[in-house]
This record gives structure tokens, sequence and C-alpha cells, in this order.
């Protein structure tokens, strides 16, 4: 029992003194809660977290969430100690160039780390969106006698966490829907970057948590790793998730700890007051074998265990479910990120008809026919799947019953951002979450982690410009469109009839390393002759091409609800003057720019005079048409009238689209040069 | 007491009736919560709201908040019946080009509308700020026996409201704050758009309100209004803001009332069921009379009579604290958004030195000097104080005294955008919030809502680009500089220098209807030696001349830190190939939009070949470089490493500047055609 517990503490010191040790060569870096927090994170991966540091992707695995992403310093070293690929040579170069450990986790699976955190509260709610998947994956595919998904989700949370508003999203969600197979230890160090938190902050925790149906539990000292692990233990038996508050002291065993100071600078030469109180005599960037002979080898031997009984289950699924298993194989196999199934049997031609419809109806027959062939799509609306049209096509997911498909995330934009983000990392769904197209505004921080992680989230955005009408600019998106566009390696898809809407999806579900929102209207558009399920996926494409008995004039590019118009104009430009355009429908200028040179230029030729229509802020657009044309776009705030007079205020309409043109034209003697 | 109570009843059916038939009107609105909310609104206008509908402006007035902006059509028809400008025709044109009445309220204080509202949750955010204003001002200027600044904040919020994160924010700010005289009307009708709330949310809001160390209070019975007056004269002895939850049936009195069928659309011909249920005999777009005399008259002359008294006490204060009196004079006045003081008898030549020195110190630099001068500066940081340097020189804003200018607002960066917001449009402050670049993605809804406001909240946000290095790129901004600029009406300053951001403050301070965001580095920044504080005002200018012995070769456009890169690259462009450069400095490219053509076409001219360098993402610059030259810019996500490290790899070094233009000249021939 001595030895034991000495054992317990060496590796607890270990796992802290890593960790600082790493701060300190880097100069930078966050030591505060890497001294404080070690105990709760050692009792996890000691005494209850699923992992096998072999097979950092083991599909049944539980995950761990380090909210708390400025802690980096503590995930690196904590997986360095049991048994992931971080050397310690990755813990020398933290915060290094193309090291694997940069400033805050990035997403990096093969060495163990689930998701990017840093900016706050995200990965709470990253974490409500794995423990969901799981518990609606269980829900849907164990029997009775084989559970093969049976994990579960933890996230480590500091006051930041919780004081971001996406945490009440994500705490009420998962507290509503009973998801209590999410476990989340609050590293409750009282201390805040600017200040102790009681200057900012006097919260009643437990009445909050319990109040958003929650378990609350407390562990008033958190150096007691093994009181951690009992109320983790306690925990798990509750029909709730549960709240684990630990009273820690920040950088525990610095001079300064307990305050601020100790929160963001590296130790320096207080790293020997640390040594000091911690008796800790081993040289720099040393792991005890003690340790690793305790610690290291009984991470690898039980996780390897865990997973090798785990396949028996499988093995086991797999003949006596054949047809159930079919449907998640490639999930558990963790080989892909979209369990879509055979997409290509799909026969799209049922929902494509002549008559004009909204694109947002369009998105709802798509994903009506997707639930139809891929078992596990999975997702909702923010309380207006009425107007997005994102549904589901299946019961509802309920707090009594994890199996049904259709999300009802309510009120919680950002919160379902971030949940869609765990969902599609935890993988074994396709997920989705939809909103209009203004609310992206409430998840652009979302967005942009999904792109920086480069994973295929999936948003539909539906109401997506002024022609929104009578809700008005506070509901009509005008710089959206640039605003997602502009997020690096982010893919924004804006179909312009069914068939586009229909290769909008295609392109999203099969793509595998950048999130996709397709943007869809309220209003009816028109079925384009020309349009293409298959040519959307390059990107842009000739969807009107110009006369063949005249030289070209000018090229129109367009996209979404724009593209009709700009047919309508290159009409009227014949009739009325001659003037001989081609339009190009631009649903994906990403996809577009990824294409070889030779489509581009074939699509857009240099040197002839080229208009961008697009119903939102122009910027994004001069870099096609260049100084040799001009765009259609909008610059103001919207307004709240019908439809069609707020488009023809603008300036939408064929024939001022027609004038503007042909004054260019004029202007520019004939443009091309 | 008879005959009262009926005109009670008569008034507030009135409400509803004027209500609906706008929403009937535009067949299209919310008539469900016009409806259900009626007996509250019509509770707290005529029993405490103080207000003097002919002047809209007053300061001391309470603040009326509808946060739940899809009642607009209720919002519209309880101004019209208290007696501000809204006239039945203006009901009417409920949700009409050009009217007054737009779908969701839009900021309009002339009619009695204190901000826009529609995106949920803001509202109430804005609510705080209007009342961490009042209370601050009472503290700092009231004297024992003249209270002069002393009135209520109010909002009525919706469940959509509370779901939303940023109610939680808010809660938490003003319940630890004790911001006692803000009083929320919670329309607890249990229904939203897709569905009962029960189906996605089940806090138990009594003790979530409770935690934020708020006062709760219920009234069981939304149609009884009287026990609602009681309810927020209860409400205003309380030491801590209030909470008042009113259940209420959405779309009382029509057939499908409790339903969501009655949320979002126009009651049609289902109008009769509720003119029946509510024993309604008048005609369409008809106040009857009694109510006019009753309730119109009545708020007319109790308001006038408020604000009377109010101007006897504000004379009065004038006497006897004449030095107080004057730094809130315009405020109390009405007269302009900041009080800004004479800005002109600053000397700024204290804080101008020739050491590099990061443009956060500037700032910091900046806002003390401010500090000084502009006692109501009044201001802070969501827990980033200490790294953004946007510190007021004043104690701390504390629970138990209200007088401190420097704002805690903790990590509620979104609550903190609102809440600026808000106590922008209270008027009587400068109110700024701060945080890093890469966070305004948190903000992004509330910098949106003040630029369609068009009113001057100012935002300070630092550590603006990859180099800030070791966080890594969660931390680092690359497509936040594009973002905040295509908001129509936003004012994005990134100053170069001590001299810039200086003209950086003075052009915010100075604005009067758009929002401004100050852009500031972590690292430092050499003094150059032609920046000026005035040019700087004029959004571009030329802060290095070309060489006048040659012809000019290139512009280079540059912003921030990159002015000085662009300056070095100057003179090895022509020491090594006697290229001839010009650097021409665009800290806003708002306001240099809007000079005249004959300026803009002096500092860019036609036919030069100009680059763009910016540490961020392109698309925003090709406007001005068009075809005929190219950006320096990123189109991806940063890195962590140290600073200069990720700097050179990214290729922001002079010398990689100067191959890039020097192959680019050499591919265009020269390049100026």
């Amino acid at each position: 029992m001595e030895n034991k517990i000495n054992l317990d503490e060496l590796t607890i010191n270990s796992i802290r003194m890593l960790g600082v040790q790493a701060v300190n060569a880097a100069n930078s870096g966050h030591p505060g809660m890497v001294l404080d927090a070690a105990p709760m994170i050692f009792s996890l991966f000691k005494n209850h977290l699923s992992f096998n540091a072999k097979n950092p992707k083991w599909f049944n695995r539980d995950r761990f969430i380090l909210s708390a992403g400025h802690g980096s310093a503590l995930l690196y070293s904590t997986l360095h100690h049991a048994g992931y690929k971080y050397t310690i040579n990755d813990l020398k170069q933290f915060r290094q160039w193309a090291s694997k450990t940069p400033g805050h986790p990035e997403y990096h699976i093969d060495y163990g780390v689930e998701t990017a955190t840093g900016p706050l509260g995200q990965g709470l709610a990253n974490a409500v969106g794995m423990a969901l998947t799981e518990s609606f994956l269980a829900a849907k595919y164990n029997q009775k006698d084989l559970d093969i998904i049976n994990h579960y989700t933890y996230a480590l949370v500091g006051d930041g966490d919780l004081q971001e508003g996406i945490s009440q999203e994500a705490l009420s969600f998962a507290g509503h829907f009973k998801l209590n197979k999410l476990i989340v230890l609050f590293d409750s160090n009282d201390i805040q970057l600017d200040a102790k938190v009681d200057l900012v902050y006097s919260e009643n925790l437990k009445m909050r948590v319990e109040a958003c149906q929650w378990n609350y539990l407390k562990v008033s000292n958190g150096e007691e790793h093994e009181a951690i692990a009992k109320a983790i233990k306690q925990a798990k038996t509750s029909d709730k998730p549960t709240l684990i508050e630990i009273k820690t002291i920040i950088g525990f065993g610095a001079t300064k700890q307990g305050t601020p100071s100790v929160h963001g600078s590296p130790l320096n030469d207080d790293i020997k007051t640390v040594k000091a109180n911690l008796k800790w005599e081993y040289p720099d960037f040393t792991v005890p074998n003690a340790v690793t002979d305790y610690f290291t080898a009984n991470c690898l031997k039980y996780g390897s265990q865990l997973e090798t009984t785990w396949k028996q289950k499988v093995d086991k699924y797999a003949k006596s479910y054949p047809e159930l298993y079919i449907e998640i194989k490639s999930a558990l196999n963790g080989d892909i990120f979209n369990n879509v199934g055979n997409l290509k049997t799909i026969d799209w031609s049922t929902i494509i008809g002549t008559n004009p419809q909204a694109t947002r109806v369009d998105s709802g027959n798509v994903l009506k026919l997707l639930s139809q062939h891929c078992p596990t799509l999975f997702g909702g609306s923010a309380d207006l799947a009425g107007s997005t049209k994102a549904l589901v096509t299946d019961k509802d997911f309920l707090p009594q019953d994890h199996s049904g498909r259709h999300i009802h995330y309510g009120v919680r934009e950002f919160a379902m951002g971030a949940m869609v983000n765990g969902m599609t990392l935890h993988q074994g769904t396709i997920p989705f979450g939809s909103t209009f197209l203004v609310f992206s505004d409430y998840i652009k921080p979302a967005l942009r982690l999904a792109a920086l992680m480069a994973i295929p989230s999936l948003f539909i955005f539906s109401h997506d410009s002024i022609a929104v009408g009578e809700d008005g600019p506070t509901h009509e998106p005008v710089e959206h469109l640039t605003m997602i566009r502009t997020i690096p390696n982010f893919n924004l898809i804006r179909p312009a009839d069914t068939k586009e809407t229909i290769g909008a999806y295609l392109m999203a579900l099969n793509a595998k390393n950048h999130p996709n929102a397709i943007i869809v209207t309220r209003q009816n558009l028109p079925q384009l002759a020309n349009s293409s399920i298959e040519s959307v996926q390059k990107g842009g494409y000739i969807v009107s091409n110009e006369n063949n008995s005249k030289p070209l004039d000018l090229i129109i590019i367009a996209t979404g609800s724009e593209v009709s118009l700009a047919i309508a104009s290159q009409e009227q430009l014949w009739t009325e003057k001659k003037v001989n355009a081609r339009i190009v429908s631009m649903p994906s200028t990403f996809i577009f720019d990824k294409q070889d040179k030779t489509y581009q230029s074939k699509i857009l030729p240099k040197n002839i005079v080229k208009v961008a229509i697009e119903l939102g802020t122009p910027d994004g657009w001069y870099k096609y048409v260049g100084n040799n044309g001009f765009v259609i776009g909008i610059t103001t705030f919207g307004a709240s009238a019908v439809d069609k007079v707020v488009l023809e205020k603008y300036g939408f309409t064929p024939n001022q689209v027609c004038v503007k043109i042909n004054e260019f034209l004029k202007d520019n003697q004939g443009g091309n040069k």
C-alpha cells in the first residue's frame, strides 16, 4: 500500500514536472494548471479512462477532452506518460515550429488529442456532441447481449469554460437529454487570467448545474486523487450527466501558488521551489523508470486488453446481427469520418422536378432521401427546423429514447456548432446542424475550429439573403457568405436549384478534410435547364453558354439565387443589344480554386470582362473579376419588406442588371482588352 | 373600480388587436406573443415605466428593451398607445418598405425603440449594459440630496432569449455586480418555434437565476396585470436584479392558443375567434377613444411631469455641483453619444517615443491619458486586460462600489459586446470592451448589431495576427480583419505605430454613426518617421514617399504591423534594384472609401502596380490592387512557434516581400500599363 501510494504520487509529480519543464523550455505557456490538475487527470487515466494508446482511434475508447486548452502541456505530458506517441523530444519542442506540441491542443488523433481547444467553452460542447453520438449509437445498435458501443466522454474544464455562454447551452442540452455518460471534471482553482474568480463571478455552481438537470459532486481537495477516482465512480451510477467540482490550488508547489501570477507565465527559476516542494530530484525531462513501469506499462497493457475484448464482442455482433453490423462497420473500424453508405445507389430523379422551388425545400428533400439510405444521418436545427427544412425523417431524439435521429438542438446555435464538431470527431454518424444563415454569426467560432481541425462538419444555413424579406435586416445575411468563405479551409456551397442542391450534398458528404456549409434560399428558384449534379462538384461551371454566333462579350459569375437572375439577364442582354454573355454558376469558390489552371481558364478565360452578381458583400469577388469588370453586390444592410420589393430596391432584377452591364460596357468601350 | 378594471382590459385588448391586425395586414409576423404578453407590457407601461413619449430621448427615462424582438408588433402597438410617434398608418405599414415598423425592431429612439432586437439573447445583454451604465453614473454623480440619475432598466425576454448562451453571461454579470435596478419580465409561454419548450429544455429557471445571484419572482397567470405590477413593485425593493417569470398562453384567444402554430404565422381568419373571445367589437385598426383618454393621455401627462420634475433637480444640481455638472452635462442633454470632453486639449506628445513598442501598449497609454481627460471613460476587458492593456486608470467597478471605471467583464466576450452596445445606446459614458482579435468571433453577432444600429460602440482587439506566435492557430486571427471590415458600416482601424494609434482613437471617439474596432499588436513595432495622427483620420495616406528622381514603379499598401515591413521592403527594393515604391498606410479602408475621388486617386493613382501586404486573408484587398497587382496575405491558418519564426515561415520578411515583388514586376514586364 505504502509503495502503491508513492508510485501514484511519483507519477503525478512526473506528469507535473514534464509539463512545467516543457513550459520553461518554451519560455511560454501555462504552468498553473499543469501543477494543479495533474492529480485529477492522473486519477482519470489510471482508474477510469478506457483507451489504447497503441491505437488511439479505437472506436469504443472513452473520449477525453481538455476543454481548458491552455493546459496543453498537461495534456501532452499525460499522453506521454500514458503511452501515446508523444516523445520526450516532442515535449522539449513545446510551442516550437512544426512540433507535435503546439501552444494549444490541435486535433491530432494519432497522438491522442481528440479535438482542438483553447477558445474557451467549445471543448465542453464538443464533449456533449460526443456523448450524444455515443448514446445514439448505443441506443440504436447495442443489443441486450452485446453492448458494442459503450463508452464515456470526459471533459476537463476550467473557470473560463464555465463563464462562456456556450457552457450553459451545452449543460442545458446534456442535462435535458440525460446524457449520463458525460462526466465533467471542473478544475476549480479560483483563479482566472486577470484576477481571482470571485472578483468577476459569484455563481452558485452547484445550483446552476443542478438547475440544468445535472448531477453535481464535489471533491474538496484536488490533491486527493483517490477521492477523485471515487467521485468519478459515483458519477457513473447517475442517470444524469455529472459535473465534479474539484478544488485545487493553481500552480501547486510554486512560490506564487494560488495567484494569477502562475496562470500563464513560465515558472523560470521558481521551478526550483516546485521541485523542492514536490521532493523531485530527477534530471530535467526525465520520467522515472518506476513511473514508466508502473503507469505507462499498465496503461498499455490494459488498453490492449480492452480493445481485444471489445473486438471479440464485435465479431460476435457481426455474426449475430449481420444487417445491423453492415450499417456501422466502417465506423467501428474507424475508417472514415462519414459513414455515408453507397450514395451512388440513390435515385435522385425522384426529387428533381420542373417547378420553381426553394433550395431549402430541395435540401429537405435530399435529407429525406438520405434518411432512408444513410441510417446514421443524425441532426436537426436550432429551433428552426420548420423554416430551414433540415429534418431527418425519423423519430425525435428524446431524453427517454436516444435512438431517434432528429435532434432538437433548441435555441443554442453556438453549442450546436461545437456539438456538430464533437459529433463529427466522434465518428459513426453523419451529423449536421442547421439555422438561418444570419445566425451563422453565433456559430462562427465553431466553424473556424472545424476548418482548423480539417474535419467535415456539415451545416445547412437557410434564408440566405435579403430576399428573406419581411423579417428585416436583423434576419438578412449580407456579409456572411464572405465571412464563411474567408475562413481558411472552409467549403461554402450555394446551390442554384434542385440539381445543384443534390450536388452540394454529394460534395459535402464526400469531403474528408474540410467542413462544409450548404446555403439555401427561403424563396422559390426556377429549375435551370443546364445545371448539373456533377458539375457543381467542380465548384464552378458554365451553366448557360454564350451564343456561338458572335464573340463572347462578358462572363457573368453568380451563385445560388442569382444564377437564374444572371440567366434572365443573359437573355435580355442578347435580345436587346446582342450583348453576348456566358453564365458561370459558382456554388463553391473553395472547390473551384482547387481545380487545375486549365479548367479554371476554360471557365473564366483571361481578358474577358467579368461581372459577379451576389446578394452579399462584393469583397470576395474582386479576385475573380479584377479591374476589368465589376461586382453587383450589397454593401449596406438589408431591409424589411416583401422579398420582391427588397430585391428590386437593391437592384437585383434582370432589367437593373442589364442596365448596369450595358453602362459598364459602354464606359469601357466594349470592355475586353 | 369596476370601470377602472374595464379600461385596463380594454387597453390591453386594444394593444393586442392593433398588433395582430398589423401582422394580418402584413400577412407576415408573430401574433402569438402580441396576444400573450400584452398584459405584462401594459402593466409595466402603466404602473412603473418612467418615460416621456414626447421626448423619447429624455436621459433619465427608464429603459425598456423588447429582447424577444419577433414581438415587434406588440412593441409598436404599445408605443402607439403610450403616445409615441407611431401612427395607425405606421402600424398598417408593418413590415413594408421604408416603414417605421420593420419586421424586427430596429434602433429608433425618436420613436421609443431603444435597441435593435431579433437575434435572440442580445437584448437582455443590452439591458445589462444599460443598467450597468445607470448604476455607474448614479454612483459617480448622484449626491445625497440630488439623485439626478435614477432609473430602471426593463427587459422583456422569451424562452429563446434564455436558451441562448449569452443570457447566462448576462445574468451572471448582472447578478455578480448587483445591478438591482435591472428587472426582467419573462414571457413564459412554454412554446418556441419548432415545439413545446419542454421538448428541448428542462432547466429549473428559478434555481438557475438564483444561482446567478438574482431575485426570482413568479406570476402564475399572465392575464393578471395587477399581479404583474405588484411583482415589479416587489422587484424594486431587491438588492439584486430580478427576473419575474410570468406564465402566459401564447396566442391567447386564438383557436390554436398554447401551440407553436400561433407563434410565427398571421392569424388570418382566426382573428375573428380572437375578437369574439376578447369581446372586441371595434373596426380594424381602431383604438377606442376611451383607451386614448384613459391610457395615452395619462402616459403623456405623467411623462411630461416626470421630466419637468427631473429638470428642476438638474438645475439645482448644476448650481450646487457645477464641476460635476460640467462632466455630464452633454449626457444629460442627450446631445451626443460620446461625452468625450475636449480631446483637443490632450497633449499626446507625452506618450510618443522613439523606441519600438507594441500598439497594444500604445493603446493602453492612450486609454491612460483619456482616463484623466474623460471622466466617463468606462470599460475593460473579457479577462484579458493584462494582455490587451485596455485599462481605464481608475478603481475597479465592484459589486459594493459602482463608481469605479475599470470593468472586469469576465470570460464573457459575447455579453461584453452586447453590453457595450447597450452602454453606448444608454449614453453618458465612453464605453469600450476588449479581447484578443481572434475572439472577435465570439462577439460577431454584437458587432453586426452595432453597425446595423449605426452607433459608435468601441472595441479594442489585440494580438492581431499570426505574430501572436507560441499560442498557435487557435489564438491567431487570420480571417478576422476581413470579417469585421465586411460588416456594413463598420470601421476597423489597424494602426501602425504610436501616432497612428492615437489617430485611431481620435477617429473612433469622434465617430457618431458607426462602430469602431481598434486593432493592435502583441509584438513591438518601430516608430515610423512620417506617420501622422491627422493623416490616419483620412483612412489611408502616403506614409513613405517614392523617390522623386525616378518614375513610380509600384505602390505598396499595408496596415498595422505590415507598414514597417513595407517601408523596409521599399528601402531594399530601391537599394538593390532601384525599384521605386510608394508606401501607403491604410489603417481604415472604411474611412478611405469615404474620401473624395480626388484624394483617393492622389494616394492610389490608377495604372500603377499595387501590392497589398497584410497578415490576413487577402480577399478584401483585390478591390484596391485589381488585376494589375497582387496581395501578400495568408490563406491558411497560423502556427505555434516563436513569432519571428512564424513570420518568416509565412513569408513576411522584407527580403521575402522583395523577392515576390521583383518576380511579379519581371513577369509583368515592369507592370504599369
